[in-house]
């Protein structure tokens, strides 16, 4: 099961890069989120973590001498053929008509499902759920603004030589409409003033409201290996400060949305289902 | 040998904290110096690395399984009994009056001694080299500019609440001199821009001059463990883009001057033995 899981990883990588927006892409999401819950439920043993965050349960998945991340248990699908069902509502037409709760429940079940597998396959591999995380969150929004992303682009290009700024997914859907500046994240914490910089350059280059900043993010949750205790880290008041001082981020969806995020008074952070009931704001 | 040495780590931090420009500080980073130098002469294993970097020779210490970050052959000086005679020369007014790389490869000599042996003392701990570069050099800068420095500074002091931001090192000299943001780091690679991001912020803050960005770095070399081989690990044209489009640092000085920042069109980057020399402009 763990070697069609590997299989199945490095097909995505290879389909993404083709079309990212491609059915077989979608097909292979989906397929991917389902071995990973049958794989969790059938060779994992489920253990309640110590949670640390008001109001949120968290579990983990155990195998042997490896421990997945926490899962927030109240929005996670874990049975496999639940979740194989609610799988016809992932897509951006779809996810829009859900309760946002139940599109970014659902968002999160895909996502967790193969990253927590995966943390139990590979111990400290953290490359792997990233990349599959953003794939996924680049693939939604590929096909809700019907556009490619690059992940490069072009600055200084009025100079002698020209210089390319590697970015996150970068989409531009054509003459007046804005572009987006799409970070994805697993986490955040104190490297999250990267994103900011990043916007910075790219308001330099393009203009203020030239790319707006999109930021998408798993969870800011951390686990203690020892104590099982669960504890969310974040940095509200650095995130004031980076968004007066740094630079403006448009919108930051969560697809475990921590309290501490949700009334800053200068940034909008919302659940990712959100995106799907607002998309005319990036595609209009 | 080793124990001697964390028990003066432990004991610098505690002075430093005390009082960063006192005669204490200054002598147990000549004491810690020096010891190290003894220990990597006597204990390890001096070995050829497969330098990889134009015009510039490393070597490595080996001890057991252990092996040190690469360290320039040309400029550091591994006899402990000279390097006890050249810290005499280990104050802002001698080093002005040194050549600057004599300058450079003395303080180069005293940050690799002790780095070099606590990397064959516990694999992986990069913290306490870290920390202690940074006191060395804070040290240094505090006995030039005659002040302490702190490292937070209040931000939003206007508003209802009062935020506290942490910064790297902040020196505010008095009424009429310029503040100086000071980060310094044992090597930058990619995460780099959060020096310029914070610098942003401080200058949304303070103001543009408010507080001039000074950027103190030990190196930029990344060992292969397995093959010895040592690489220059650059990124020059991100830092003219971060440099033009999210903030200016006044100044960048390196103990080992990666060549391929040295002409830079908008950053002035030096060897650390030039602060000494042109410390009127901070001081002044």
């Amino acid at each position: 099961m763990l070697d069609h899981l590997v299989r199945l990883y490095r097909q995505l990588k290879a389909l993404a890069r083709a079309d990212l927006r491609s059915t077989e892409v979608h097909e292979t999401i989906g397929e991917m989120a389902v071995l990973g819950a049958r794989f969790l439920a059938t060779e994992c043993t489920r253990v309640q973590a110590v949670s640390r965050v008001p109001a949120k349960s968290y579990i983990v998945f155990r195998r042997q001498e490896r421990v997945s991340r926490p899962v927030n248990e109240a929005i996670f699908c874990g049975d496999p053929n639940t979740l194989l069902t609610r799988l016809a509502h992932f897509t951006p037409d779809r996810l829009a008509e859900l309760h946002v709760q139940d599109a970014t429940a659902l968002i999160y079940s895909v996502a967790m499902a193969f990253c927590a597998a995966i943390d139990v396959l590979k111990d400290r591999d953290k490359q792997t759920p990233a990349t599959y995380f953003a794939i996924m969150v680049a693939h939604l929004i590929a096909v809700t603004l019907g556009v490619q992303p690059r992940t490069s682009i072009d600055v200084l290009h009025l100079e002698h030589e020209q210089v390319e700024l590697p970015t996150d997914y970068v989409f531009d859907p054509g003459a007046g409409r804005s572009k987006i500046h799409l970070p994805v994240k697993t986490s955040t914490r104190e490297r999250v003033i990267q994103v900011w910089a990043h916007q910075r350059v790219l308001d330099g280059v393009y203009g203020v409201g030239g790319l707006l900043g999109v930021l998408v993010v798993l969870a800011e949750t951390k686990l203690d290996r020892q104590t099982l205790q669960v504890i969310e880290i974040c940095l509200p008041r650095q995130w004031v400060l980076y968004q007066r001082f740094i630079s403006q981020m448009d919108r930051i969806y969560y697809l475990d949305p921590p309290a501490a995020y949700l009334d800053l008074p200068n940034i909008s952070v919302k659940p990712f289902g959100e995106f799907f009931r607002e998309r005319a704001r990036f595609t209009g």
